[in-house]
């Protein structure tokens, strides 16, 4: 399952925070049953156009991932948590909602990977309703 | 944009060559007008359900990212191509179609990022004809 999650309005100060990023993506993964095949890497962004800068991380798990990518600026995230297995999404969505101090979450289930090899039929997505 | 592809039937050793995956990710991006801000990282799978095995990669790039998992076994590709900016989704499922010689793939164009920041609509996704 890959559940795509875009936050918003949060705590810009925590968005900044490259430590606070890459000690979600060492706890993380076990929290929620999957298991990490790297270290987390984490990086600051601050590219030509300063107001797009922010904090990328990513972790390998076993056969997907899960990335974090922050606006500060925009008061904005991307987070992707994408496994193979299935896996509690409310739970999911709620660490995110914590971590950053989200107060509006938006995000999508699509069923990809092993448990849904079905090449007749398209990459379906279902919105989750916080 | 975030382009998400699923790849059937392809070139079975193609997925577990890690070096060719690296390469692809090195590659890749500027060939869609992206900015990579580190080193791709590559990695062999082998956990305890050895049917699964089979390479991961991905690249951070700026503010964004890409990233590969391979199941030669499953015969069966996921990718994600996720950017702040537009691209060529065409041109980027036509690299990818080629890197594994895939002969059916499945694909999504999710809106997400700073191109559409509007927190009062849902995660919009639409299937990609290839």
């Amino acid at each position: 399952m890959h559940l795509v999650v875009d936050g918003y309005d949060g705590d810009q100060k925590k968005m900044w925070d490259t430590e606070l990023v890459r000690l979600f993506l060492e706890t993380y993964p076990s929290q929620l049953g999957m298991t990490p095949i790297c270290a987390p890497v984490v990086l600051d962004y601050n590219g030509p156009k300063s107001e797009d800068a922010g904090v990328s991380g990513f972790v390998v798990i076993a056969e997907s991932h899960i990335s974090i990518h922050t606006f500060p600026y925009h008061n904005h995230v991307n987070i992707d948590i994408f496994s193979c297995k299935a896996f509690d999404t409310q739970l999911a969505l709620k660490e995110v909602k914590e971590l950053f101090d989200l107060n509006q979450i938006k995000s999508l289930e699509l069923e990809r990977g092993l448990e849904y090899l079905h090449p007749e039929v398209g990459i379906k997505g279902t919105e989750v309703v916080d």
